[in-house]
């Protein structure tokens, strides 16, 4: 690369680090309205928060940088290339989008929080239908502002998970529809309860004092993060400082827990990012089904294993007061609810049939193959088809998760495909790593950790995502190992035979 | 105006808010620095803090910024008039700067905090003495960057306190350098002795208690505002998030009372801006003597006050277990320390020598009469002359404040200046305002909040500084109410006869 071309792309760099500075501000605000901010806070962050992401926005699409991406165009170098590839991606995909429409999704999706708050609060679809049918009819817009060629559904998941194909996408979640109800229903009709050996309350301050002895024991950086707790339990930050969250329910400590470690699973990922590329997207993470891949991985193949529960039942027993063996607890934290028809309570196995549901349901939204009129009666009938539940209420149907009303369309699947690779990963790890399972049991994480951080964490953005799965597990991204561990896990649980 | 002036003064206004939540950006990521972040979190933090800076550099001098101005020029309608003056005035200045000399300020201070931090820690100077040299000739460069003609020491503290005339500033500093020092030698000749009833260690939870409860009784807006610990006390926000942070020291709960009602009186003038204005100058508060006025109006003409601690004096009882009369508590809120080198410890009467020594060094190291190498000396020389008080060390002498290792000169004279104009609007309220100290008494602090909203707070930057003080009080700024308020305060509880 000649003198000059390097000023150019030194010149490239540092604008595209100012653009994400400037989402890194963006989320310490969002953090601070999820956990700190005082209630009446909202009118001036929400005119902050609108601030930096139209500039974000102007950065983005400015002409200068389609010049700069013309001109460095064929660069060689290999990091400087994965840059150029993650900015151009972005950087065409927004300049396709009017500002105009920009503006009306967030305005829209605004105005329609509340409306869908007091609509779930008094279980009523209809409240909430106009405003469902304008985010629908905004986001077929924008998916054809980017591309009027294709399938508006699929564009719209390239927004969270652009490079694993849409075909590939689809086909796992058939899959998954096809080979999970009949498992799921197996367990429904064994004899066998699992044991739950939690049966009282338990107060906030120790159920505070276990999952921050689970974090101190899985290796959380408490220079690099903190933990709060919120409604929503969620993690953000950079490699510098990636918080978490969680939230304490009096009679499922379980629940924090699991929510907790899930956390430190996405944190784990952006502490793993390397130092020296903070700004860049080398220092950024890959997208939403390799971050849920890794909360995934450490909250169902970690957590929810028996190895973790061999170690961990006596922290339990002394910080909780609860007497049980180390099996009960394993038992406990896998329980399948087969009546319940809440995503964010569903276990491990029912939860992609929820997916499924909604998948299907906003693909044919997108597609103009769904009436907006007829989602509470076919999520319904979907809910009974594949697990044998019918919500009571539209509240506990179709109004219950807050993305549509944020406007997300295509984000339901990430989660699913987070849960397969998490079942790839730690399958290829259990082969890597000599006696993880001892080492689990023994409470030693710091292996695993660095296997993932080796594999994952330290790459950034520099592989598309189905490469970065390639390099780590030798092979395309797959359901298969996700099935083999439900049928095995739950086999056992259920006695299945 | 025309439409097209209307649509003008749209788009300016646009930009100007834009600006300014820029700058409300930034302040929650300063709180969150100061209050939440992981000691890890500063590389990434200091990226975002410098770039939403740049950006907010770039936004002020923009080319359209001078052309909106000069369309605006001669705009008759009041408040905009206020709005295009405001802008005008910081757009001038910034302009006028280069940009290199903006960077290298923010890097040479950015280099010194260490190494002051260090000096201070082996209380050596000489460590320092090359950083704060650089950062004097920058900021004389800097001020003569805005005007090579003028003072260039008022022209820094113009910065800070912009519409007071820097004469006055000056003559009012000279005349507590005149009138204090005699008032201070009286009261440490005094043979009595005030009363301390705190003798002992007081736990956190319980002064948090405490303060908690002065908060509630002042009228603090929860709903806008929460409080937490930071090492160095601060208020920051805006009318909807106004937020407070106290610290503790268990031998001493009468600072954490008092630094807390001081942040409550810089919170409750943030608070009492107008909502409608959020983001304009006519939403924003007017310059630092005047946020100072209001929290050390609370601070000290309320929280120091014998009608307080009538009315104060049995939560203290009943929070920390400390029985004493009114009259007690009073007399420790007010010792006078005459052996305290510590200025952010100094009672309210000594206070204000610890800033004239500041101010002298400052003043003569910026127009050049000073040598740096010089400050220790000229510093121990200055605090036994006015306060007969021999530093032991440069750690207790001109290290210990942080101000100029942030390349802040002309900063401390507006902390004088807020204590001046507290005592006049505080005798102004009590002539308006009927029964003032009977309700202080009663703990009825509305009416007094309510005075200065509608004489201070409502008006944000609608009029200059020196017509929002006449306006408020009938007269010029002045420091003959302070004075009064001292000797009659002090005479009392020193028995000066």
């Amino acid at each position: 690369m000649s003198q000059a071309d390097g000023e150019l792309y030194d010149s490239f760099l540092d604008h595209v680090r100012r653009y994400n500075y400037l989402g890194d501000a963006a989320g310490v605000l969002s953090w601070d309205q999820q956990v700190m901010m005082p209630p009446d806070g909202t009118p001036a962050r929400s005119k902050q928060v609108s601030t930096l992401s139209t500039l974000r926005h102007e950065l983005l699409t400015e002409g200068k940088v389609g010049e700069l991406l013309a001109e460095l165009d064929g660069e060689v170098d290999a990091e400087k290339q994965a840059v150029v590839r993650e900015v151009r991606r972005e950087h065409e995909r927004a300049s396709r989008v009017p500002e105009r429409l920009v503006e009306a999704l967030s305005e829209t999706s605004s105005e329609a929080l509340p409306v869908w708050e007091q609509a779930k609060a008094d279980a009523d679809f209809s409240q909430f239908e106009d405003e469902l049918a304008e985010l629908v009819e905004l986001r077929r817009e924008y998916a054809a502002a980017i591309d009027p060629d294709r399938d508006p559904y699929a564009v719209l998941v390239e927004e969270f998970e652009p490079y694993i194909p849409y075909e590939q996408i689809e086909a796992i979640l058939e899959e998954l529809r096809t080979e999970l109800p009949p498992l799921i229903e197996a367990v429904g009709e064994s004899e066998t309860t699992v044991a739950d050996p939690f049966d009282g309350s338990y107060d906030e301050a120790k159920q505070e004092q276990l999952v921050r002895t689970a974090l101190d024991e899985l290796g959380y950086d408490w220079d690099r993060g903190r933990l709060d707790t919120a409604p929503h339990p969620f993690s953000t930050g950079t490699q510098f400082d990636a918080r978490v969250t969680t939230r304490f329910s009096p009679a499922d400590p379980l629940d924090a827990l699991a929510s907790t470690i899930h956390e430190f699973g996405h944190a784990s990922y952006t502490l793993g990012l390397p130092d020296e590329e903070y700004g860049t997207p080398l220092g950024s993470a890959r997208d939403l089904s390799i971050h849920e891949s890794q909360s995934r991985l450490w909250e169902n193949h970690v957590g929810r294993s028996t190895g973790f529960w061999e170690f961990f039942a006596p922290t339990v027993e002394e910080t909780l007061g609860v007497e049980a063996t180390p099996r009960a607890f394993y038992e406990s934290a896998n329980e399948v609810y087969d009546d319940n028809p809440i995503r964010v309570e569903a276990d491990e196995l029912t939860y992609h049939m929820h997916i499924v549901v909604r998948f299907e349901i906003e693909r044919d939204l997108i597609r103009g193959d769904l009436a907006v009129g007829d989602v509470p009666k076919l999520w319904n009938e979907k809910m009974e088809e594949y697990l044998g539940i019918r919500p009571e209420t539209d509240a506990e149907g179709c109004l219950q998760d807050i993305h549509w009303t944020y406007g997300n369309f295509g984000y339901f699947p990430t989660y699913s495909l987070g849960s397969m690779l998490a079942a790839q990963l730690f399958a290829t790890a259990s082969e890597e790593i000599d006696g993880l399972d001892r080492q689990i049991t023994a409470g030693e994480f710091e292996p695993l950790s660095e296997w993932l951080t080796a594999e994952i964490h330290r790459h950034g953005c520099r592989y598309e995502t189905p490469e970065l799965i390639r390099q780590a597990t030798g092979e395309e991204l797959t359901a298969d190992y996700f099935l083999s561990y439900a049928e095995e896990k739950y086999g056992d649980l259920y006695d299945l035979g």
